[in-house]
């Protein structure tokens, strides 16, 4: 398992706007407690509130992870960047990046990592060889998070579980399937960029035989409904097992993400169509809530949504930021 | 796409038995007219019938290809096997292999393929980059083979489809999804290798624009009820865009293949979760047609199990070997 060390220095190069820096910002705001600073470069117009800090500060504080969470503009690595880096790594940190472009392909930065004996994490470019999915039952309990269209918040919603299950007492834990969420959770597997034949499989070995009342709260992505990634919801779907899934929907879309033409689908059958293909590998597996991106809506907008969405569907229907998730975890224990 | 020329010299090597030639056999089947003859190894167990021919009396002959279609024992490209592709790359073939082990990862044989400006296609492993998916629809009509299991044939009926298609003089084209389906039609991609956000459009890609009476056959892989593998199955049933879906089956199989304690699901079933999923991206796909295996029947019970099938499921079911598909086509037009 990707193993990455906290705390971390969270470098957020010259990034055009706070959206650029996004990556870094979802680590700030689920895990403040591992952020030491931030690193800025000369025409950064991100700002995450914590202490701007250069390497060498970072490092004296102890930091053993530079966190690359940030955008960079044409997807190339430039020169400034990876003199920060090599600062980083010369100073004992290590290196998790969640850019398109690999850290580890870098010709100086790879040189240094060897000769100062850290470790570089492309955390968007799984590196370990996986199983073929065995369908096993394991022992644990797992809840997936799934959607109607991709970017709808189910890492948001996972995260938000894991946060509520946690101040209840209970045995919770995030499991990460994308970049950010890896980050945030210090390791996990990009499914959506291993080998087809291996979905399944590398979700399978991402939660792994647990305590019998212990849930790992597994990251979704994408949609089955979604025309382009149904494949790689399909092959999590399965391979997690889900006891528990939560059905993430931000309303009012005019179309799937990516996908002009593409209406989203029906809650109703979206809920039907995963349960009914997650039971293939778990037959219990049951949708028992339903979390909702209501920030483009007012409060009153918002909680009629709500309500409509319990009423239609018999479960409870939750804003992880406006209600909390306190509904469904009441549903699951 | 990948463009393997045309006639072939089939490798067999030191194959322990008939089975490990299976690739080559598969080619030997539905390409007669490509295959000039067989090369093997002291000790090989496999035969296909074909005149046995040293390298230099095939590229004699105008072979263009050296197809390697065989199993090798231990996963390892022993020397022997090595001196037989340069020989071949030096009178003037390229190499096509469906093994796992990548023939460009074999120094020597990769260097006399640079110097003497030869292909070395591994079939297996996608080397073109694909886009995500757009769904956006094509022109042309598509027919996607899918299955109850993985194994069931579906390669087989497509192969069977194309001809009897050809043979009505309708426009049809088979397009490959597996390495010996590559080997046969010349070119394809193994869309259970591609990175998993790839799959459906690396199937868009597969089968682009055509004519609007020209029929692409789209091998299908695995089974959107198979544990392992669903995820692949999914994703190429949303890029093939179907119009036409035929469901492979073999009865009697005491479990999924590879998964003992997952039954076989009910065809129904099946068929519905298919016509459902495909729905997505072609609202008039349909499943005209069952392809059953029934070689481990006698022929009254073969009968038998095809007319059971076409009373409960209302289209014709068909053994492409023991009756033909011609009640499928028949359907189509």
């Amino acid at each position: 398992m990707v193993d990455i060390k906290h705390p971390y220095l969270l470098f957020l190069g010259d990034a055009a706007d706070q959206l650029a820096a996004k990556t870094a910002n979802g680590v700030r705001q689920w895990r403040p407690e591992w952020c030491l600073g931030q690193l800025r470069l000369p025409g950064c117009q991100a700002d995450l509130g914590l202490t701007d800090l250069t390497v060498a500060q970072a490092a004296e504080m102890g930091a053993k992870t530079l966190i690359i969470g940030v955008a960079n503009r044409g997807g190339r690595i430039g020169p400034a960047w990876q003199d920060i880096m090599i600062d980083a790594l010369q100073a004992g940190m290590d290196i998790a990046s969640g850019l398109h472009t690999k850290v580890a392909d870098l010709p100086a930065v790879a040189e240094v990592a060897k000769l100062e004996g850290r470790s570089l994490f492309d955390v968007r470019h799984p590196t370990q060889a996986f199983e073929v999915a065995d369908g096993v039952k394991r022992s644990g309990k797992r809840l997936l998070t799934v959607g109607t269209d991709c970017s709808v918040g189910k890492m948001f919603a996972s995260l938000a579980l894991e946060r509520e299950m946690r101040a209840r007492g209970l045995k919770a834990r995030f499991r990460a399937t994308g970049q950010t969420g890896i980050l945030i959770a210090g390791g996990g597997v990009s499914v959506d960029a291993v080998v087809a034949d291996f979905i399944s499989g590398a979700t399978e070995w991402l939660t792994p035989d647990n305590e019998p009342d212990h849930w790992d709260l597994v990251e979704g992505q994408g949609s089955l409904f979604h025309a382009s990634f149904a494949g790689v919801s399909m092959g999590l779907l399965h391979g997690a097992q889900p006891d528990a899934l939560v059905m993430c929907h931000e309303p009012g879309r005019p179309h799937m993400r990516g996908l002009p033409g593409y209406p989203l689908p029906d809650i109703g059958d979206c809920i039907a169509l995963n349960e009914r293909c997650a039971r293939l590998t778990n037959p219990a597996a049951r949708v028992i809530g339903i979390a909702c991106n209501t920030s483009h809506l007012g409060q009153a907008g918002a909680t009629d949504a709500l309500k409509a969405l319990e009423d239609a569907h018999g479960m409870p229907a939750v804003d992880p930021i406006r209600t909390g998730v306190g509904p469904i975890v009441d549903r699951l224990v």
